[in-house]
Order: structure tokens, then C-alpha cells, then sequence
């Protein structure tokens, strides 16, 4: 609980930066990239595996780069990826240094990061740049309706295993936390979509849950508790932006193909 | 030397298909895609790690049948690829029986094997599709030349500990080759795009040796010699393909950048 409210008050300046859009936007989401990165090459170091944190970076670099220059061609985009599979694979050829581990963290790892929150640039530049706001309306509303729902009538485990704490009428209450916030959200500013609103509240749910159970897969493989310390006692960008990672892409795809 | 000639042999069937475009080159390349995924998770089991073939295989499918829905529309692979990496990390979640690198391999393994050769269908789809020759041009070229090249006057070795064979001079040789075959189809075949031929000679000779080389890097680490058994005693698919996989974007790329 103490941690969603100190959560929730680190979380304005982001509401500032989501608000203003453009560059600001782009360079938050690059430090998301960027330090996401970061944490989750901690995470594999912890378990003996090294990705090529460079080229990460240098990947990053890369990708924000062909975006200033090339906006809205995605053909720049399916390059880069490109040009990250065959880095990772490049990265190997110090065979005596490197594990096949390396080489394939390295990807995924700049993929989940960095690949996937540059979607948030990607919904910002497109011509419907107002429903950025439920790509966090379905992550944390999923997150706080969850928490409730769960609180409240919880009685069947989720997935045990993998994270305790959750279950499934939490699941259930986040999800329809989230449809009826991106409903409302639709009603009062986006009167055009809310139909559409309705399908990401309700698919963007479920994937941010999917989202925040990854991350607590891969957290548990690598042994550790937390990504990162960025918010003491709190976690890092990666435990905050988990479920983020996940919806963002869902927005935008949504958004591009049926509005 | 006879590994060449039987293997050039067994390529003559492809020079039809390539010839043939269309559906008989997007069947051939997603079979490509297909059994080289198969070999190259065969080659991460034998290092005990176990990629979801399945999800690759079904990944593969939605990629063609995506292309075949919206072709031209590259939103398509950049949504296609947010999927293989949400689907990736989620294989995860069985925690108790998956490891990191099973995930981290899945991902891996379906973008260098299913999405690298899917530029091959992309060339064939552009209006450049007479350019697809380049792929193999470069491909072989550089292979071929480089071999004998090597043979003729190799002395400095390339990476020994990577593949001891292998000469600088030989690398030379290729991209001389590379450049000098791709020139003269250019000449004869494609006389508006000559410069291009030139480019994608010599970007695609480079990147078809670091193909070559990411293959034998990986084999070196699955402690496996062949991918695969496909033409007998002469390996599998990726094992005449590393190079194909590597050079298809190159040309593909050129094509859409620099036509």
C-alpha cells in the first residue's frame, strides 16, 4: 500500500512529461529505455550471464536517432531491428569470452527495453497522441484495481509460483478497473474512440498483467528481488514501468490499425 | 572443395525458385525459416538449453499470413515482432521449468532464422524484385571467391579461434568477388542501378563473411560442427545459408534506402 502511494507521488512529474509530449516525452522514454537496459543487464550479471551493455546503448542511440531523422517511416524501425539481431549476434565471436547466453540477452534485453518503450514515442508522434494517457490509465489502473479487488475478495492464487500475492478476482477487478477508466477517459476526452478505448482498456489490461508477471519470471531466473534501487526501498524504472513496457505497444497498435 | 561443388549442385532447384518469385520463393523462404529454426534449436538443446519451438513455428506462420493480409504494410513486422518478444518472455513464466536462456534462445533464434530470411520475400514484394539475385550473388560470390582467393595466396589468418581456415586475404578475395559479380549483373542485368550493385557487392560481401562467422560462433559454443544433416555429410540449412540470412537484409535495405 505505502509503496503505490510513494509510487503514485513519483509518478507526477511523469503525468508533466506526458502532458507536454514531444521532446520531453521522447527523452523520458529513452531514460526509461536506457536505464530499463541497465537494471535488467544487472539483473543477467546477477545470474552470471553478460549482455553487451554498449551496444545496448549504442542501439538506443541509434534508434532515436533514425526516428529524428526518418519520422513515420517504419521501415527504419524493421532495419534497426535488423541491425540489433545481427549486433547480437556479432558480440559472440569472442568465443572464448562469450556464452550463447550473452548473445541472446543482449537481444532480448534491448528489445524488451528499449524496442518496446520507444512505442510511447511512437503513439506521441502519431495523429492520435491523446490517448497516450491510456497507455498508464490501463497499466496502473490495472495495477490499483488489482491490488483492491484482490484485497477485498481475493481467494483463488493466480499463479502461485510465480508471484504469491495475486489472484484471480484481483485479476478479474483490474481488468474491468482498467476498461471503465479508459471508458471514462474516452467519454470526457476522446468522444471519437470509445469504442476503441474500450477494446485497449480491456486488452491492455490483460497484456499489462501478462507484463508485470514477466517481470516477475525473469526477476525470479535471475535471483534477485528488485530490478534496481532508482526509488529507495521502491524498486527501479523497470519494476515501476513493467506493465508500461507492455501496454504501450498495445495503444499503439491499436491505434494504428483500428482508429 | 567437394563440399562446394555438391552444395552447388543441391543450389541449382533454389536458382528456379528465385527465378519463379512469388509464391514458390515465399514458400521456399519460409521453409528456409522454418528448418532453420528447427537446426538451430536442435544446436541450443545440445548446449541444454530448450527454446519454445512451437511458439517459433507459430510465430512464423502469423509473419506470412500478416504479409500475405497486408503486404507492403511494414506497421505489420514491426507489430509482428512486439509479439515474438511479449510471446518470448512469456514462455517464461512456467518458472520452475524454463531457465533464462530458454527464453532469451526463443527470441533469438525466431528473428535470426524466420525474420532474416523474410527479406527475401520482401525483395521479391519491392519493386526492385529482379535485385534478389544480389542476395545470392553476394552470398556465394563472397564464399566462393574467399575460398579460393584463400587457397591462392591465404597467409594471415582471419580468427583462428572462430575458424582456423580462414584468411584475410581470402575476405579480400570475397569482397573483390562480391563487388566484381555484382557489378556485372548490374551491367548486364540491371544497367539503371549500377552504383547500387556496387554498394550492396560490398556491404553485402562484408556482412555475408560476419554471417559466415556468427554461424561458426554459435556452432562453436552448441558444441556442434553442423547444424544439421540435410544434404548429407555436407550439413543442414543454416549451414548453407548463414550467409543468405545475412546478405537479405543488406539488398533489401540497399533496395528501399537507396533506389
Amino acid at each position: 500500500m505505502k509503496t503505490r502511494i510513494i509510487s503514485g507521488c513519483v509518478m507526477l512529474p511523469l503525468l508533466v512529461v506526458v502532458y507536454l509530449g514531444g521532446w520531453w516525452l521522447m527523452a523520458a522514454a529513452f531514460l526509461v529505455g536506457i536505464i530499463g537496459l541497465h537494471e535488467f543487464c544487472k539483473g543477467f550479471e546477477a545470474s552470471e550471464t553478460v549482455p553487451c551493455k554498449p551496444l545496448g546503448y549504442a542501439a538506443a542511440v541509434l534508434l532515436y536517432g533514425l526516428n529524428a531523422l526518418f519520422t513515420d517511416d517504419y521501415r527504419f524501425v524493421m532495419f534497426w531491428v535488423t541491425v540489433v539481431v545481427m549486433a547480437s549476434m556479432i558480440y559472440g565471436f569472442d568465443v572464448e569470452k562469450r556464452k550463447l547466453e550473452d548473445m541472446t540477452a543482449t537481444l532480448l534485453g534491448i528489445l524488451y527495453t528499449v524496442f518496446l518503450s520507444y512505442h510511447i514515442v511512437l503513439i506521441d508522434q502519431s495523429p492520435f497522441r491523446q490517448l497516450i494517457w491510456l497507455v498508464f490509465l490501463a497499466a496502473f489502473g490495472t495495477d490499483i484495481m488489482a491490488y483492491f479487488t484482490g484485497m477485498a475478495i481475493g481467494k483463488h492464487k493466480l499463479c502461485p509460483h510465480l508471484s504469491p500475492k495475486k489472484s484471480i478476482e484481483g485479476a478479474v477487478g483490474g481488468v474491468i478497473g482498467s476498461v471503465v477508466f479508459c471508458v471514462l477517459f474516452g467519454h470526457f476526452f476522446a468522444p471519437d474512440f470509445k469504442v476503441l478505448c474500450l477494446i485497449i482498456g480491456f486488452f491492455g489490461s490483460i497484456v499489462s498483467q501478462l507484463g508485470d508477471l514477466s517481470a516477475s519470471a525473469f526477476k525470479r531466473q535471475m535471483g534477485i528481488k528488485d530490478y534496481g534501487n532508482l526509488i529507495p526501498g521502491h524498486g527501479g524504472i523497470l519494476d515501476r514501468f513493467d506493465s508500461v513496457l507492455f501496454t504501450a505497444p498495445v495503444v499503439f497498435y491499436c491505434i494504428e490499425f483500428l482508429a
